[in-house]
């Protein structure tokens, strides 16, 4: 067995979660970045929320105005002709498209990494115009003594990738869009390999290419370059039909592990390994030959979108065991033990 | 009446333009860079070519295999059941795009602006993995002793912005990767401000958000951040479907002169005006209340792919006097001559 789940999972569900106002509810706490904080478990979810009153022959997107720090609700009725509903995370009215919920992100501590205190309020709010439709599915790499958050922003301007900093977990500091539209699922490397910082992009290509995780570099973590494409989908495979980078790099004696996704032709979300020089992230020296993780329980094959195992961070002791916190279903919050062996074992 | 086209329209065409091999044609010479050098008008053409034997019932896309530096012809029969023809410059085989043509970057010169001499051989071909599908839309802008010049890479891994340093556009140094996929239409600003260097860029997102100009900066030209969209489309406009920066700033007593491109809804392809505060680029001062120029002689209404004009450079002398050179219908390079005053007041 590659992976054991959590006898608790899934370890938080919506109904555990406050939503940001009274008349709002939860439908998804998921997709959490993974750090060890004072000795503690901390994991970033991202929490979706919706208004209550959505009426079951309309669809509601909640977009905040970034001038009055408050939210709206749009709103287009079933029978309109130019309404098209793709599946339950999205909209698309007159061309346009827009996102049935809006997400923030939340802190959850633990110090047994299974039981978790949820705060009972939003630690990354929307807020500027980059982040109307709202923040998603960050990663938390600590380089230094600095925590670096790397976050999906969506707004009418694109969906493209911000940079948190924080030294607290209380006060975030906004360091504006490193990647610009259309570029998700961005990891930091947890140290500066060379004198430089280290990212894993992935680029969403409109006209031609692949759902590739590119690799990018930087001297400062703001400006980036050099890209190149590193690890691609590979046809009629598990990881088919794309592929991004999930968890922070861990550093191991062979190189660095890293955990990304692969979605087949169909969707579904896998958790797999790739394994990059340590000294040179562009040459991978190995990578999935079978899968890490997929959609087994019934939390992680039904639910807001099923059919989805998603990590954004995972953490690892001393010994070599590694404990994958992971979205299912965009819904819930779940978590697996393994070791770096069992992982280091896909890839022969 | 703004510009004023030259009577010698189109200044180049396709029949002008030797191709790289005996058993190519060229289909297009077009959308070129524009310099002043050693005194004399510098164009840096996109020479689009392909093979001469294709047949009538197929498609080819000529392909560099950057492992031996040949083309390779990939050919898809018309009666193939997964083939979609869009228009005449790409295809869609099992899902993917193809080009039907490969460019490469041709230099032009002219004592008097109108008539050119074009160099026997191209100056920068196809070489690397990034570049499989040609090398394109060409902007040069001089920041002191150096020509920087971005240009559009396709291939295999999709398509992006490349940068070429080179002092005597005999050498031409690769500098990689600017910035990753989708991104298009990249012009760097001709002199640093505040000792950044500045670059318009177009991403181009596939789920969320306008085909839009945006701005981004930069220490070193290599790598990119603190991205913010500039100019957006104007619905039902002339520029409504999508912008992109066209030539390399001009910088004015009244701010940075961008003339840029838009399309309508229906994808003909206009130049107009926008004016950036000259210390402050994400300041826009105006914008064009009417287009500087739309297709309408021949030549830009019919073509290769018609109603297209899309400038990749101008040149400006101390006068106010400006020539825009610019490609016509994606297939013929054409000029046009105008003023400072003149392309302001289509702000007005």
């Amino acid at each position: 067995m590659l992976v054991k789940r959590f006898d608790a999972n899934p370890l938080i569900t919506p109904t555990d979660v406050c939503p940001s106002r009274p008349d709002y509810e939860v439908v998804g706490a998921f997709n959490p970045g993974a750090t060890v904080y004072n000795g503690e478990t901390l994991l970033l979810l991202r929490v979706a929320e919706r208004p209550k009153d959505k009426a079951d022959n309309e669809e509601v997107a909640p977009i905040l105005d970034p001038r009055t720090g408050q939210l709206t609700h749009f709103r287009v009725a079933h029978n309109q002709y130019d309404l098209e509903v793709p599946d339950s995370r999205s909209f698309i009215y007159r061309g346009r498209m827009y996102l049935t919920s809006i997400s923030h992100l939340r802190i959850a501590r633990s110090t047994d990494g299974v039981h978790f205190k949820i705060d009972e309020r939003p630690a990354v709010f929307p807020e500027t115009e980059y982040e109307t439709f709202g923040l998603e599915d960050p990663r938390i790499s600590r380089i230094g003594d600095e925590y670096y958050i790397t976050y999906k922003v969506v707004s009418r301007h694109g969906i493209c990738t911000g940079l948190l900093k924080t030294r607290d977990f209380k006060r975030f500091d906004r360091q504006g869009i490193i990647f610009c539209p259309e570029n998700i699922d961005v990891v930091l490397f947890p140290e500066k390999i060379n004198g430089k910082y280290y990212a894993l992009t992935r680029p969403v290509p409109k006209h031609i290419g692949p759902f590739a995780i590119w690799l990018a570099s930087s001297e400062d973590a703001i400006r980036w370059g050099n890209h190149i494409p590193l690890i691609t989908p590979r046809e009629g495979d598990f990881d088919g039909g794309k592929v991004g980078g999930s968890c922070v790099p861990i550093r191991t004696d062979e190189g660095w592990l890293e955990i990304y996704h692969g979605a087949d032709a169909e969707d579904r979300y896998s958790l797999a390994a790739a394994l990059l020089d340590i000294n040179d992230p562009a040459r991978v020296i190995a990578r999935a030959k079978v899968p890490l993780m997929q959609p087994a329980a019934e939390y992680e094959t039904h639910g807001f979108y099923g059919n989805v195992v998603f990590s954004c961070g995972a953490t690892a002791d001393a010994k070599g065991k590694v404990t994958i916190y992971y979205g299912a279903s965009d819904e819930y919050t779940a978590g697996a033990t393994t070791t770096i062996e069992k992982i280091m074992s896909t890839m022969k």
